[in-house]
Formats: structure tokens, C-alpha cells, sequence
């Protein structure tokens, strides 16, 4: 470095180094802005205080998505994972996906480095206190140091740690998570502010020394045979299999202990200390026996939390019920029978900012250049914040450098998806994605985030240029060999209809075209190669073109879906409509019209509660604007 | 494991996993107790919370002590460090030592994995509130969840936790280190149980960026070139070259900004916030700056904090001055004009229990079974609280096992002269080891602590039989080679003679003895080794025979003081002494025995305060108390 840098003075300030922190942070500074990142704590960057472990349905498909525009979050995961595997291999591609299990402190410790050798960036050990704005725009953060940060925009990615408290059984303590300090006066900056702060809580079970448990009671779930990657930028690898999970189960005695105690929880307690709502999809193990009553048993998977530690995770026993139910009712499980605690299971309830309160692109709607992302929206789950953070990040480095912000298409990812959720219904839960969350899932697949997203990795410079011509080739090469088998045409050949029938599909009796066969769900290219007179080599290649051929039926009429859609979402609502002035509303929908400000038609008919005769009023009245518009013109 | 372990009764509980905890922890663990070792934060057992180093002098031999005694301070510094370096090789061998910088996270995570795989040790996250005695006699410890864990011995090191503040500048937040949670309960259950404490500061300095660093305009230190471990369990090793430590200097600048902002200190400042003491052999910059006002400059070492961070330590720079003094301070010293700081400065304020409420057991006199060690008893370092801890630890568990208390002597060891400065001295400053401070520091050596003090760690089950008869045998053969070489003689060969003369001392005119040439300065054996005919090849074994010779005169001398010292030592003064009896005390010499109650005539003389005079009429007092006794006996 050539010349002094100034310390106090930021393009943008991001407020916290968890998983969106540091994809919102990395966007920022290579996209050439000077960009500061602050966490209460720097040994605990990209920490990951559940599961130790990236991927999983929908979520494994947005770690690739943020890989795809040029984040981290599927590097480092190649860089640390102990085992991994493909879910849902037998099921269709809309639903495959990786799932990895990390080294936690591995993760943590790389996803530092990366943070340090990022040029523009920086990080620093400091709690943010106040946001400090002028004019209605951000102008600085303001540490508990009494440092005060000059900077033209910001991103706020707390995770849980906005008046955090945790609960175990009875005791309560402020903390945002175990062992590390709470944020408290950046929560009554932003009321000041006028943000709206409602409250979510979550969980995590107790941590097992691995030496107390006997896995010859449990089901061994190995790393794959298979190479594999999370990321486009690195080669697949078949890992050692030193580091495999284990599968046990729940059973009636484990619930017996849960209900005899369930008077000690915070949540079901003769005392309930937690009121706010957690992660449907995460439930605690309570929760599990209270609602689903009938139930005898559930899955517990115990998975390493890394290479150089002998302790355990319980996937599947989250709990804040006292130390002293958890070590009794662990006990009940198989294999667990002398487990011994290392770390309490937790609960930890937390502040959120309502997203309603956000535009699509991740600015608050109450001060210009302020940005949120992560669990601090309401969310959950890490590869949730990573995919937040990085829209954050590129959006508040975009709208300081005069770009165009970018809202990724719900028919284009599921970061797409999960923004409009936000942004338009709210959550009355903390956020998960779920692949039945998304319409389109079938077009935003594992397979092809490259394809879907490259380009807007490319267009803010997260990406390199070779990389993104390498993805408009594979484009232009799966489209040429699309037209290509649409013209082969095989005779129906001995040797053929014998590999169709073992196959278990049906011979064929007159010449047909390869992309027909291919059509059929039992027939894959592998057995069609030999009579391709120029076969597909190229894996990646012939993956696409199955994918696209076989299920193009569906794809078409996603497609067409998508169309109608795409027209509703371009009907633009202009930003400063007087709802007061749209007629044959209802007080309500009036209300939630004022409050959301939907920026199109299409954003307006998912707001929870309108309906399409408030959508008619709405168009018509628009389109009466308009006309009014053009009148003047004239 | 077989049988279900009961998760609330130990034998002992450790309250703490930092230096002093850990080896505790792992010699109770070892000696066959089961131990609960709790800490606020396990994800910093081991933390190096100020200098990512080990050793250096009288604290490179402390760690060598802990070795021989069965530690694992050594241990884990050789698998951990990156840079190590024998000092003082140019000065005698009383103040060699070795030091290392160590990979902070990896010695943390390391630390850890060795606690873990600890067979009859437990750890588990958790803050110790309360104490629970009965009759005068530990029973338990409380943590903040509630839990109540029933134990017969307890040993508290918690460090700088108790009731922790932390200052940078002028503003104060509650804390253990930065980023972690102090502990109250904790001070408040001693003082309800009748213990004094007191309070002491310390600090660290900031933690800069590697990449705004100009090295070119440092003084590079490359690891040693000679293989070097620190433990007797280990091999030498040469490290690689790629972590140098380098040196730079402050300036009148520095101090100018120093001085002009003083009026911001917490310490020198106009509103003193923190008005206790810290260690005198650790300063801030701002303690140099004012003590030694003439002095112009300071050296700074800049040491890596590991291996996968980018983070530098600026040994020298501890401050607690505001942080926007620190950048501008910082930024006036050579190679670090652009240094960007990632952590800053600051310093703590904690909680100590006054050490004179201590046995030199380290078994407080108020409760019993109740030990105490590392920081939290006025001391500072890691290597002081590793030595306090194994021997707090050893005496617990030899306390529950019937076995006799293990009191290291002064003249054997500095955790001897530690212990012993400690509890008959007390403190006024945080105690740190010097080398002045052992008055037999010929005798306790670097290169002699196995010899010194395995014949302990063997005695409680610490060290392998192998290791100790090795160390029996290297005696013996010490033994032998001293009397042969006093039995070989050699003629005034021309040889020989060149040789002296080139080694700078003066020919032999007549037949002389080997062990006469070695006793001279100038004289190695390697110069001798040919005119010796049964040749030394075991270098340990000939650096034990050249030392013992060279130094046989100082030693001697220094042999007869400690026989006058330790017989001062054995006339034991009995326990429940009445010292208002004893004629002819000075009213503040009586206080002050009656608070520190020594166990000999030898401790009594190193009260500070108490004279010639006192002892005599002490020693009258209890002779005739002897005879009175024997008188009863007949
Ligand atoms: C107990 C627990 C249980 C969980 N259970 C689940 C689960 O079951 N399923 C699931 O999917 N997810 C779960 N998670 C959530 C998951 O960990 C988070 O969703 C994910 O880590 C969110 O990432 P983030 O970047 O938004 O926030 P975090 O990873 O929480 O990072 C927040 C960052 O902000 C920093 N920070 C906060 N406030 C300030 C401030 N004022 N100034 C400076 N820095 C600040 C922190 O130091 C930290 O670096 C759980 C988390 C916890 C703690
Ligand atoms: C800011 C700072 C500056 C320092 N500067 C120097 C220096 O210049 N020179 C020097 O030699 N040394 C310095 N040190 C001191 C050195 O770090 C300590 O002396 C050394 O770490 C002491 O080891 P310990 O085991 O006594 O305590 P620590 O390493 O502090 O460990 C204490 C342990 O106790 C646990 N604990 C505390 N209270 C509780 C409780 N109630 N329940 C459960 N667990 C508890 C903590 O979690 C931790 O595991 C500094 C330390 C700090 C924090």
C-alpha cells in the first residue's frame, strides 16, 4: 500500500462478519469500493453456532446460486467440507442437492483469510452502536468505542445478536449466542430511526463429546464415492472417509422425559419467557413431540463439527429445556446412553427488522443507502444470509457507483424467490427456503445456477470474464446439440431396442429421433451414446442437454407461466401512487398497499390478503394515470 | 465407556480452561479424579489473549518445569510454534531460555483436543457462580444455568475475569478479554465466603494487518537455524523460515502524540477511571513514555499471530489510550506508516484474591480443598499460570487421594520461588517471573528441570516410568563422567596446547586433569573430546558434565547457602501458633505473621517487614515450646 488510508472514512461500513456479513463485504470491496467490516467478535467470522454443515434441499442450490455471481460461500465450504454428499439423487434434478458437513473452525478461520486478503477490505473488532443519517441518507456508523465511521452507505447483517438473549430451561441471560455479547444500542438506533423491531427466537441442541458415544448403535452415513463440488471454481473431490455422520432415533422414553419437563420450558413453561415464534422447518425437539403427538420416534443425526475437535452435533435434538432434562432425555436415545454434554442446547431470541420494510433490492425503504441482510430480516439459516448478503453487497456498492441494482427474478433463483417473499409477504417465522417454495423450481435448478446467474456476476465484476464466456459457450453448445438430436434418427436396430428394453422401456419400431428417446424418463444419453454418430463427451455438457430434453414438456409450460408473470412484475406501480386515491378499496387492503408500496402488479397480487378485485381497482386506476399521463404529453 | 457417568459428581471441578486451568485440569484428570473443567468460552481454552508466544526468560523455564512435572505447556507449544529461538546462548547458562511464537488458534484448538481425549476430564461451557462449602470444606460449584455439581475439591483460575472491565480510551465496558463475558457471580460468592480481593490491570496492544505493513523497513528474525524443542518429550526440530518475527523502534513522534493524548487514558488521564496497578515488566507505551521520560526510543517486535491470519502483534505497544491515539501513535513508528489496526489496544481490570490467603500448597487457608491459581492470584503470564496450575492441581488430587502435598522448593524450581514469593510476600503488582528473582538461578536451569523436578511428576503419577529411570540414569552418568574426568589426565601435548591457545586461554606446562582444562571459561569439550580416551557422544550427557564443572565453584557456594536456607525451612512453625504469646513482637510484625501464618522460620524471614530481631524472638518461642513438649512427652 502506497498511501496512508484513512481510517475513519468508508464507502460502505457493513455491520457484522457472519455468513451474509462477509458475502455482503467481498461484493462491496471488488467491486472497488473501500469497505469496512465490523464484528463483536473476529475470532468467530463465517461462524457457523448450528449445524456444521452447508447445503441441503433449496439451500444447497443457493450456496451455488451466490458461487454463480462471485461469492465465497461454496469455496470455502470445498475448502473445509469433511463430507459431503448429492441429495435426492433418485428424485428428479428440480430437488438434488449437495449438502456438506464443514470443519467449523476451519470454515471460520479461511473465511477470515479470504476477508483479510481482499483488496478495498477491511475488518475490525467493534459492536456498532448508532447509524447515523442525514437527510434521510446514511452518513456513518458510530462504534461503542466512540469511533465514528464517515461512510456513504451501509449493510446491517447482525444475525441474532440484536438484543439477543438465551434461554436454557428457566435462565435467561443476554448474549447473542453462547459466550458472546449481544448488540444492544444498535437496536435503539434503528427505532430511532423509525425502524419497526419485532422479535424471533431459535435454537440449537447440546454438543456431545464423541468419546461418550457408542456409533456401533447407529446407522453410518459415509462421504460420497463421487467427486464433488459445491463451487464452478473448483475441481470435485472424493474426500477421505474419516469424518462420517451417524443416524439414530427418538423414542417413546425420550418423549416421556420431554413432556414430564416440558413445564421448565421457556417457550411451554408455567413461565413462558419466550413468546416469539422460531424456524417452523428447525423445530425444537418440544416441539416436535407437542405437535406431532402421535409420533414415536425422530431422526437424530450426530454429525462431527470438525477435524480437530471430538465434539458432536444432534441434528434434530434443539431444545432449550434445563441442562439437567437434556442430559436425561439424550440418554434415552440410542448410542447416547452415556453421552456427556459439552455445550448446552440453547434457545436465543433476537430482534429482527420486519422486511416489509425493505425494497426487493435490500435498501430500507426509511433511509436511502441503508441495507439489510441475513437473519436480522427475519431469516434463517446461513446459505439464507450468504444469499442476502451478497445482493446487499452488490447493491450498495451499485447504487454508490451509479449502477443499476440488481432484484434477482423469482424465476431465476431462489435468492429471487426468498427476496419477494420477504419484501412482500412479510414472515410471521423465521425465513427458511424451501424448494416448495419456488414455482419455478424446475428452471432454477443445482444443476444450472451458472447458466441462470453468471451473468450478473459478470455485469458487477464478481466474476471473471473467461469464466462467464466459458457459461455463454456451454449455452450456445447445449442449444447446438438441442437441434442437433432433434435431427439424429436411429433405425430401430437389435442392439438398440435390447438396451431400451433393459432399460425397462419399450422397443422402438420405426426410425426415430435421438432427442425422442431421450425423452423418456427410463433412457438416459449414456446408453444412446453408441448410436450418436458425434456422441457428447463433455459431462457437464450432456447433463444439460438430458435435463433440457427430458424435461422440457414441464420447462415449456414453466415457461409460458413465467411469461404471464413477467408481465405483471413489468407493470410498474409508479414508487409515489396515492393509494388514498385508488377506488373500491378495502380499508385493509388500502392499509397493506401503503405500507408494502409493491413496485409492480404482479409483486402487489402476493401480498397475503389482496385480492384480485383489489388488483382490477388497482389496474385501472394505473391505467387511467396513465392515460392522464400521456393526455398531458400531448 | 461402560457405566453411565454421573454428569453432577466429580471429584474436582476446575473453574477455567485458560493456562493455569488446563494443566490442573490434566494432572488431577491424570491422576486418576474425575474432573469437570468449566470455562465461559471453549472456544478459547488456551488463549493467548496478549503475545502469541511461550517462553522467553525464567518463563522458558518455567515451561520446561511444567514439562518435567508432566505438563503439556511445552508440549503444545512444539506442536504449535513457528518461530522459536534459544536466547541469551551468548550469556551463561542460568538465564538461557528458550522462546516461541506459537499459532495462536492452533495452540488453542490443540489445548483443547488434548483435553478432550483426556481419559477421567470433562469439559463443558459453563460460568461458575457460586462455591458451596460446608464445615469449612468445598462441596460444590454452581454455574449460571443452575447447575449444581457436587465436588470434594474445587481449583479456581479464571483469570482476568473476575468482575472485568476493559478500557480503550475513556470508555469501559464490562468484559473478561475483548469479546468475551467477565464473570461477577463468581467474586461475589468468594467475598461472601470471607476472601479478600483485590485489584490489578493489565493490558495488550493492538493487532495490525500484515498487508499494511512495510517490512523492508524492519529487522528481520528468522526461527533458529539449530533444531530446538521445548519439551523433553519432543524432537528438536528446525522450523521453516516462513514466519519471521521483526523489530522496529518507536520515535519522538510516537511519543509526542503519547504525550499530547494522556489526558484520554484511563490510567494517566484527567478522569481516572482505573486506578490499580499493573506489571511493571509488561508496561503500556504510555508507562515507558512517562517513566522514562529521557529515553527517545523503544523497541517494537512485530510477531505474526499465526499462520492462517493476517494479524501481527506489536509487542511493545500495550496502551490503553483511545483508539484514534493508537492509529496516529501506530503510524509514527518505521514500516508501520500505513498500519491498518484489526483489533485495538486496550487494557483490563479484574478481580484477584490476595495470594497471602494461600498455602504455598496453593490451598487457601479460608477453605478447604479450595485451590487457587494462575492469574487470578495476583500473577501474569502464561507460563506462571501453567507452573501454578499443575501443582495447584497435583495438590488437589493428591489432597483427596491421601497423598502428601507437593510444596516446590525455592531452590529447585521457579515455580518454587513463584509460590514462595507469592504467599509470603504477597503481591502489590501483577507478578511476573524474572530471573533475578531466584537467588539458586545457576541451579535452576533450562537445561536441568527434568533433573530438577521429574522425580515429582513420576512421584504423582505424571510421567512414564521409562522417562524418569532415563533421567535417574543421565544422573549417574553425570556422576561417573565428573569423577573419570577428574581422573584423566593429560600431558602438555602441542596439540592440546594449540588448541587452548586458540581458544583464547593459556597452555599447560605439566600434566593436568580434564576436569581442571573444562572448569575454564574458554574451554568446551568438544576442544578436549579427542585427548579424552572414553569420549562423551551423548550431548545432553556432556552438556550436564561441562555446566556442573565450569560453574562446580558457584555452585558449591551456592549449595552450602541453600543448606543454610533449608534447614530454616525444616524448623516448621506448628500451625495454630498463638503469636500473642511470643514476647517481644512488634505490634506490626504480630499482625503480620498472624495474617500470613508461615509454615517455617525460613518463610517467616521473607515476610517484608519482619526483622532479625522477630525471628529470634519467634525461634526462642518455639524452642521453648519444644521443650515443653518434649518435657510432656516423657
Ligand atoms: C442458537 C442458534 C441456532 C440456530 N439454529 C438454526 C437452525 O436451526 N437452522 C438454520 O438454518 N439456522 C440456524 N441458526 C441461524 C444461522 O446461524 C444464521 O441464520 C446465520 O448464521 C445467519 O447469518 P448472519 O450473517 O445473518 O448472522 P450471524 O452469522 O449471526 O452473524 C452476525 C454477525 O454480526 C456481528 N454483529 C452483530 N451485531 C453487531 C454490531 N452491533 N456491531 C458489529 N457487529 C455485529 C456478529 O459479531 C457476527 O459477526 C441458528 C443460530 C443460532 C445462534
Ligand atoms: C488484555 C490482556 C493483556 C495481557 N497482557 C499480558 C502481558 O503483558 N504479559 C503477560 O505475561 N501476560 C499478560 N496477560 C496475561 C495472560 O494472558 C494471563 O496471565 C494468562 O492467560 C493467565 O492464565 P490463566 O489460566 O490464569 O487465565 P486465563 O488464560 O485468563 O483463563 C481464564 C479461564 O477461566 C475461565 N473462567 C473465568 N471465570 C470463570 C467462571 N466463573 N466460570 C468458568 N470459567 C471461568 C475463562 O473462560 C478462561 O477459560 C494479558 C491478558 C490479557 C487479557
Amino acid at each position: 500500500m502506497s498511501k496512508t488510508i484513512n481510517d475513519y472514512n468508508f464507502d460502505i461500513v457493513v455491520i457484522g462478519a457472519g455468513h451474509a456479513g462477509i458475502e455482503a463485504g467481498l461484493a462491496a470491496a471488488k467491486m472497488g469500493l473501500k469497505t469496512l467490516v465490523l464484528a463483536i467478535n473476529l475470532d468467530t467470522v463465517g461462524w457457523a453456532p448450528c449445524n456444521p454443515a452447508v447445503g441441503g434441499p433449496a439451500k444447497g442450490i443457493v450456496a451455488r446460486e451466490v458461487d454463480a455471481l462471485g461469492g465465497q460461500i461454496a469455496k470455502t465450504t470445498d475448502a473445509t467440507m469433511i463430507n459431503v454428499r448429492m441429495l435426492n439423487t433418485s428424485k428428479g434434478p428440480a430437488v438434488r442437492a449437495l449438502r456438506a458437513q464443514i470443519d467449523k473452525h476451519e470454515y471460520s478461520m479461511e473465511m477470515k483469510r479470504i476477508l483479510e486478503s481482499q483488496e478495498n477490505l477491511f475488518i475490525r473488532s467493534g459492536i456498532a452502536s448508532e447509524i447515523l443519517v442525514e437527510n434521510g441518507k446514511v452518513t456513518g456508523v458510530v462504534t461503542h468505542f466512540g469511533v465514528v465511521y464517515r461512510c456513504r452507505a451501509a449493510v446491517v447483517t447482525s444475525g441474532t445478536f440484536l438484543r439477543g438473549k438465551i434461554f436454557v430451561g428457566q435462565k435467561v441471560f443476554e448474549a447473542g449466542r453462547l459466550g458472546e455479547f449481544p448488540a444492544k444500542a444498535l437496536s435503539q438506533s434503528l427505532e430511532t430511526l423509525g425502524f419497526t423491531l419485532s422479535r424471533f427466537k431459535t435454537g440449537t441442541p447440546a454438543r456431545i463429546q464423541g468419546k461418550s458415544i457408542d456409533f456401533s448403535k447407529m446407522e453410518r452415513q459415509d462421504t460420497s464415492d463421487e467427486p464433488l463440488a459445491f463451487s464452478y471454481f473448483d475441481e470435485p473431490r472424493v474426500l477421505p472417509k474419516d469424518y462420517p455422520c451417524w443416524l439414530t432415533h427418538t423414542n417413546p422414553s425420550t418423549h416421556a422425559v420431554i413432556r414430564r419437563d416440558l413445564k421448565f420450558s421457556p417457550l411451554y413453561g408455567d413461565v413462558k419467557l419466550i413468546q416469539s415464534i422460531g424456524p417452523r422447518y428447525c423445530p425444537s425437539i418440544e416441539d416436535k413431540v407437542v405437535k406431532f403427538s402421535s409420533k414415536e420416534s425422530h431422526q437424530v443425526f450426530v454429525e462431527p463439527e470438525g477435524k480437530n475437535t471430538d465434539e458432536y452435533y444432534l441434528n434434530g435434538l434443539s431444545t432449550s429445556l434445563p441442562f439437567e432434562t437434556q442430559v436425561e432425555m439424550i440418554r434415552t436415545v440410542p448410542g447416547l446412553e452415556n453421552a456427556v454434554i459439552v455445550r448446552p442446547a440453547y434457545a436465543v431470541e433476537y430482534d429482527y427488522v420486519t422486511p416489509d420494510q425493505l425494497y426487493p433490492t435490500l435498501e430500507s425503504k426509511l433511509v436511502e443507502n441503508l441495507y439489510f441482510a441475513g437473519q436480522v430480516i427475519g431469516t434463517s439459516g446461513y446459505e439464507e444470509a450468504a444469499g442476502l448478503g451478497i445482493v446487499a453487497g452488490i447493491n450498495a456498492a451499485a447504487k454508490l457507483l451509479g449502477m443499476e441494482q440488481f432484484v434477482p427474478k423469482r424465476s431465476e433463483s431462489y435468492i429471487g424467490v426468498m427476496i419477494d417473499d420477504l419484501v412482500t409477504k412479510g414472515v410471521d417465522e423465521p425465513y427458511r427456503l424451501l424448494t416448495s417454495r419456488a414455482e419455478y423450481r424446475l428452471l432454477i435448478r443445482h444443476d444450472n445456477a451458472h447458466i441462470r446467474l453468471s451473468k450478473y456476476g459478470y455485469k458487477y465484476g464478481l466474476i471473471p470474464k473467461w469464466f462467464y464466456e466459458k457459461v455463454l459457450d456451454l449455452e450456445r453448445q447445449i442449444e447446438g446439440e438441442i437441434e442437433r438430436l432433434n435431427n439424429v434418427v436411429v433405425k430401430p436396430l437389435s442392439t438398440l431396442n435390447n438396451k431400451l428394453v433393459a432399460a425397462g422401456t419399450s422397443p422402438i419400431y420405426q426410425s426415430t429421433r435421438l432427442s425422442q428417446l431421450l425423452k423418456r424418463p427410463q433412457v438416459s444419453y449414456e446408453i444412446l451414446k453408441e448410436f450418436d454418430p458425434e456422441p457428447i463427451e463433455d459431462l457437464l455438457l450432456r447433463e444439460q442437454v438430458e435435463i433440457q430434453l427430458k424435461y422440457e414438456g414441464y420447462i415449456l409450460r414453466m415457461e409460458q407461466e413465467l411469461k404471464r408473470f413477467e408481465r405483471l412484475e413489468m407493470e410498474i406501480i409508479p414508487p409515489k401512487v396515492n393509494y388514498d386515491e385508488v377506488p373500491n378499496l378495502s380499508t385493509e387492503s388500502r392499509e397493506k398497499l401503503k405500507k408494502l408500496r409493491p413496485r409492480s402488479i404482479g409483486q402487489a397480487m402476493r401480498i397475503p390478503g389482496i385480492t384480485p378485485a383489489d388488483i382490477m381497482n388497482l389496474s385501472v386506476y394505473l391505467k387511467s394515470l396513465r392515460n392522464i399521463g400521456e393526455g398531458q404529453k400531448d
